[in-house]
């Protein structure tokens, strides 16, 4: 069901002042770079083997990201899954009685399809399955 | 500097129910499993693309990982980047003023030398530094 790990997201304040550290301490070169609106967050991803980290930041207090990071700091926010396919992936987390914060697939960042699987029935940790385009 | 993902550690309070989860859940196949007695945790990992979900369960309640546990509930722990030298990386870390849990490298599951980075200045997230042995 789970083909790799698509990304791994880090919440920040600042988005600049996160890029400049990720690529003067870390090495990083930043691959991508997007407003997600619908999200309320703006991204930067860093390319790292298969995988990214993505760095996340609120665009305003009153967005999820805004109100994790008033709650618990900036840290660790999400993994992402890259699956085959997204509505098969919902299946089978409803099927094993998950939460889902997403019924249905919703557009992410480098036109995937995501949806997020709430941490609650998922030992703390917040899911995001993505479905990337082939074409 | 960063290679690549090693794993993304996932903090839980009971290993085996975690390892149940991950295997009927998400159909992930258990790839290893060590108690590393240093840390005060036993671990299990879980082979995803070019990278591992790790669990690591606390030895008991006054570890590192049973205080976060305590503290923040179950959840992302840490995120664990494969370098090549870990001495030329800990000096690049310390040449960056960030804060150091390990000055030296310690031993680490898989035969592995390992350093941790604190969250402080690292934007929240603590970092494990991984050099795999080569022969």
């Amino acid at each position: 069901m789970l083909r790799r790990v698509d990304h791994v997201a880090l919440a920040v304040s600042d988005l600049n002042a996160s890029i400049e550290h990720y690529q003067r301490v870390w090495g990083l070169t930043l691959s991508h770079r997007e407003v997600v609106a619908e999200q309320g967050v703006e991204e930067a991803m860093f390319r790292l083997g298969d995988t990214y980290l993505q760095l996340v930041a609120p665009l305003d207090a009153d967005t999820p990201v805004g109100r994790f990071i008033q709650r618990r700091g900036e840290g660790l926010h999400h993994i992402a899954y890259e699956v085959d396919g997204i509505e098969a992936a919902l299946a089978t987390a409803r099927e094993h009685d998950l939460v889902l914060i997403d019924k249905e697939p919703r557009r992410g960042s480098r036109n995937t399809r995501v949806a997020f699987v709430h941490p609650r029935t998922n030992h703390g940790v917040l899911v995001e399955l993505v479905e990337i385009p082939h074409n």
